[in-house]
């Protein structure tokens, strides 16, 4: 079993779950519960029950499946479950789910009574190379996303990809993106090394824990996003504009990493028109990403909207949009404002694909 | 002008304010917003604007005033206030108020946006010397007191007695049960000055800072309170229950520190009864108490549901209900487990006084 140490908690790359059963034996908890949606606690609870069988006492607390319960209403339903079973100081919480149940449960857990120990067991590809590592924790409020949260560090994050068989191939390919992004703002040869991949769902657990080293080594330097982590944020500045609004207003709304591409694509064109970015490194980031990503139909009459909401992103200082742009593939600036009008440019660009 | 460092932060006692002038224009804020209630919206707002004429641009959160208020719709109502006046990451929140205002501000503003800075302007004595060090921040659910929060510290605390003028009697007694406590805790001197006091009106800016330099030195010893700071705890564990009950039952329900009295002499019965507080110092705490807190009228009917909210203190572990109890005055022990029975002899005890 392979691990990898984060800030003051370690990373398990652990099929057995072995890593757990160590983990409860070494601290004696008060009691433990598990954060589950409709989904994994079909499909995930019971495959962690059949590896585990000696974690037999815990209690169960169940949100619907999907980011719009992302909310502070699921949430108070999470802590008033945790003071219900009366859980004290010395209870756990382990989240096990995408991340709509890792960032609420971990969110629930940090400020409940002042914060008390968390695991985190992400079951979807996004949230195991996303949620992993970075302490953030987080809520939506009025489809704002992660508006409202925490940095608090989970007592250890267990990755076991077995669970990913158990997920729709869209859902492997949502998480596909971050592992994109993680090669294009850091690691050239991972890049070409994940793009070669026919399906995201043949990407190894080795695969994984890499794109989970890159974020970590980015992480422990920034820890609370001053300066060198917003490069993570690549992609996700329109990405999560077009995902909020799509959330809102579409029968089937986009997926985070769906969103994400788009944001890719477009952040990649506005490297390009300021001169960053070459031409080649352009098309290539454009062609790899359509290969996985099914081309979104994006409304021109939208523009001003999603402008709107990116100036709400908190990321954002006075109003002005901060882009975080590679400049080649595996290497990206932060800290770049663009004008509105580019922005609007590369929404064009995205369309006329 | 005095000044106390405390985590990380100063708190000045300054009844000039300037210590706040100098503060905003050495940190260059992008918005600044002023959680006030409607009464420090009314009496204390415009002292400060009288005092500070500079401080001209900023926005105002109003919530109603009262411990009942302090839940997380009106904190939901501060994140939505922030979001729609477009908060950044860079924006400054000034509580303005007594614990409600203090609490819910420092803890709505330690989550938006994974936290923003913010400042503490408490203008009620129980919020001076409680709510000034500690980095606790928290909203009650279901009535059980500040069961959501998070450790956070302000970038500032100012102190200034003048806002004390703004109270009612009664608003300032309560309070005064603090510094009782901090005397009984931890200094015996202070404790025989402040009792000699004929009203809790009389007291000084020095007393204030003498009480919050009790509560500074055992916090900076123990921030997250595994061990030393469950000393200030003394009175709250019977007395937060009693003020629970009277919160949801009594028309005019019993300020924190009419209850925290109570808790007091209930408390101090049990340590002389396990045979640490001597018989004189039990009078004493008595006699001294009574003298400012008029004896209130405690059903002998509601021990069992005063005795289950005990048990859902956020600080007790597994159930047992814990105690931090003086074994004479100006000095106390904590982490002392003591039986259902015990806890309703001191209930009684408090009935036939």
């Amino acid at each position: 079993m392979n691990q990898l140490i984060s800030s003051g908690y370690n990373i398990y790359f652990d099929n057995t779950l072995s890593s757990l059963e160590t983990f409860l034996a070494e601290n004696s908890y008060s009691k433990i519960f598990i954060v589950t949606d409709e989904n994994t606690g079909e499909h995930c609870l019971p495959l962690l029950q059949k590896k585990l069988p000696k974690l037999d006492h815990f209690d169960i607390i169940e949100i619907p499946h999907g980011e719009e319960n992302k909310n502070i209403d699921f949430c108070i339903g999470i802590w008033k479950m945790l003071l219900d079973f009366e859980a004290d100081r010395n209870a756990l919480v382990i989240n096990l789910g995408g991340g709509v149940v890792t960032d609420m449960g971990s969110f629930a857990a940090s400020t409940y009574k002042r914060g008390i120990d968390f695991l985190q067991i992400p079951t979807t590809l996004l949230s195991q190379v996303d949620a992993s590592v970075g302490g953030k924790t987080g809520i939506d409020i009025d489809n704002v996303k992660n508006i409202i949260g925490t940095f608090s560090q989970p007592k250890a994050v267990i990755i076991c990809n077995e669970f990913l068989d158990t997920l729709p191939d869209r859902q492997v390919t949502s998480g596909f993106a971050e592992v994109i992004k993680h090669g294009i703002i850091a690691d050239k040869k991972y890049y070409e090394e994940i793009i070669k991949l026919s399906s995201p769902k043949d990407i190894t657990i080795e695969q994984i824990q890499h794109s989970i080293e890159i974020k970590n080594k980015v992480v422990l330097e920034d820890p609370f996003e001053k300066g060198l982590r917003k490069i993570l944020n690549f992609g996700h500045t329109i990405g999560h504009a077009v995902e909020s609004w799509s959330l809102e207003n579409d029968n089937t709304p986009l997926t985070h990493g769906e969103a994400i591409a788009i944001g890719m694509i477009t952040e990649a064109y506005i490297s390009n028109k300021i001169d960053m970015l070459s031409d080649d490194n352009l098309n290539t980031i454009k062609s790899d990403i359509l290969k996985f990503f099914p081309k979104y139909n994006l409304r021109s009459d939208i523009y001003d909207t999603l402008l709107e909401v990116m100036q709400h992103d908190k990321k954002n200082i006075s109003g002005k949009i901060n882009f975080s742009l590679p400049d080649e593939i595996g290497n990206c600036k932060f800290n770049i404002v663009v004008d509105q009008q580019l922005i609007k440019d590369s929404l064009d660009f995205y369309r006329s694909l």
